[in-house]
């Protein structure tokens, strides 16, 4: 059941390390059925190097698990917020890579200073407030979600065209059509944060890229006027 | 003798250069008997490559060694001192590792700053005062253990929940249940450690996390309440 | 067809993940035959791992594609503009390689401080003015050519001396003789920038080299009195 | 003729790209035979993966080559003088590793601040001043080498206990009883340096060690009363 999706979350899962976006047990991926209102994760705890395609964890969009002797990820519910929010995603990803953590650490977004960013994402990367005692000691990794999803629709942003976050004090989410798409997306994010703070070393008060640069580079890689790849 | 023991020890021990924290001979990794009142620690001076399970040296309390060729790591007596301090520590591990020593060179704690920091220490990494003249000159390594765990009692510190410290202008020490847990903490401790350096860069006045956001990220992994992993 | 130019165009583009310059689909290499007025370079968005030289993608100095199902490199019309402006390269490069990028971000050039980047570049990597957004938005890619060229003609810059630019806001692109020789300048372009970075957090304040220190170095290396070498 | 010192020279030679410390055709690595007044160094501009031991190239203490159709390094010269003046050493080693090189640009040595230096070396690791325009344009590699020694005899500091040095604007010499020696000092010189760079992050105002935890990490490794290692 669902062979197809738990190995396509499989394999986003083992990019993960692969990457160098999260050792030992750390992160996860999972991927979404939108028919059949399920999703696929990583199991809770599990190092990469004992993972197989047959261990990811199918969840109802409550977090039940289905037919699975496995716990899914500790953060399910925060990736269930996600799809429920962002219709048009199909997979999402978690990890604390160590470039990005940094900006959730410090509070800061990562702003757009050049078309590695634009290529990527239509604007910076922002960083969420703080969840608060309550939000933490209720229902912590579902309010995780709910605060993701607040500030993008708070701030009036496309989850498409943003596709990740910085959780303030923890770490990413990102996602994408699908849950190698989201793999690759937090793997660009971590890229975009190293290069922009040896920016920030080199030049304190630099500013964002021209917003015409912005759409350009964004709009050659993205939606229908794209004319990056090979067209198909 | 002490067959397994010394396989996991061997195995603790090759993980230190895979994990990149001990390159040449650099490093060590010790396991304890406590009902044979031994312990089982690296030879010393030996490069990883050349390391083999049948080369780990067995000493007694009082770093006697007991039947081997080979000398102990010169770091034994410091070892000791931690598994007399911490009676439900099973491993123990030294190294160098670039991002700690860093912070052990500036005599700076690692200091809380996220939810990866909090998944792995229960507060702060601390950093251990100098070692007198006095202290160095009579019996360097022992004294080493003492400051070490005289840091720990002095300031209520529990060393199941804080699995590791900076010992100052030197590097770390870190442990955990067995051997290789003692090494993924000491490999967590270095992560933490990157994370933090480059948290203040970005923000050099940067705060701990909120002590319920500590709170919940440790005591969803350990403790009686964890609900991270599978359970066992 | 051009089978010899097409496999060293391959060689090169996948030194490009091999050094670390382009992960994903990012960057692309290219090479020249002046006689037959053709360049070959990467296909648009093709991971690396899935290029062969087959897929090399011959055009014309116009851009015309020649005998392909592959669309060239987005960044085809900028390499047309530097194999224009400088007859005597045959290779050009193009990456967003990180600590390049990083001073690209931040417009600053980076300055020759020392012998490493003397044996490579006489004098400064340049970073160019930004693009208007009439230049963007008209003929981006051609343009982006333009003004590199530009630059070095304003600035009587010999391309032949300065294998190498940085594109403000963008990232790199680097030349050399030969497509392999430009990869090489882009990633020797790399090392000087994280060199040079880190020279700046030791002293702000650093000075260029000396004058006849960099003739040395560049001079043992290029032209005909370099003895570096074994002289063919 | 030889042919176990070339066979050590190779191998050292090709530790320097396996540690990272020289890309390409970057850094060399030499050894001498004092009973036969001859050093064995790499040949000049050629790539490690296409050295055997076989290339390595036999010259007398005044460069002149013996029955060998390779080109020397261009260092020679420097590695001579080096030779001339430390009687004690076996091997020597120049490389422009970047965190080293970093320091050189500077014109900054790199301080003992913890023990992992004073496991090395016996004090900072010193960076000579430039070259004058005279000393470069008349015998350069030679009056490197010159630069270099005489600023261990200004300062009185012992090759044997300090076994690399910094020269000004360009990059690392390091040396030991043997090529493979003194390619590891090489490679721990880096690894000092980069964590110096980052505790000066940390701690701008930073302090040397004290001078007998200096003596007690230096000592405890190096001279009669060592006991670090297996006491060979």
């Amino acid at each position: 059941m669902f062979e197809e999706l738990k190995k396509e979350v499989y394999r986003a899962n083992m990019l993960l390390p692969e990457y160098g976006l999260a050792p030992f047990t750390w992160g996860n991926a999972s991927g979404v059925d939108r028919k059949n209102n399920i999703i696929v994760i990583k199991p809770s705890g599990v190092p990469y190097p004992e993972l197989t395609w047959e261990m990811m964890v199918v969840v109802d969009f409550d977090g039940n698990v289905i037919d699975s002797k496995y716990n899914p990820s500790s953060d399910t519910l925060t990736h269930i917020e996600l799809y429920n929010a962002f219709p048009e995603i199909g997979g999402a990803v978690h990890t604390h890579s160590k470039y990005a953590t940094a900006f959730a650490q410090s509070g800061r977004p990562i702003p757009p200073l050049g078309t590695t960013h634009a290529d990527f994402s239509y604007g910076a990367v922002p960083c969420t407030r703080s969840l608060t005692e309550e939000e933490i000691n209720s229902a912590y990794e579902k309010n995780t979600g709910v605060v993701i999803c607040n500030h993008f629709k708070d701030n009036k942003l496309d989850a498409n065209a943003v596709p990740g976050v910085l959780v303030r004090s923890h770490g990413v989410f990102a996602w994408g059509k699908n849950p190698v798409k989201a793999t690759e997306n937090a793997a660009t994010l971590e890229i975009v944060a190293e290069m922009a703070l040896n920016t920030f070393i080199l030049k304190s008060d630099v500013s964002d890229i021209d917003s015409y640069l912005l759409d350009k580079h964004y709009l050659r890689k993205h939606g229908k006027n794209a004319y990056y790849g090979q067209g198909k």
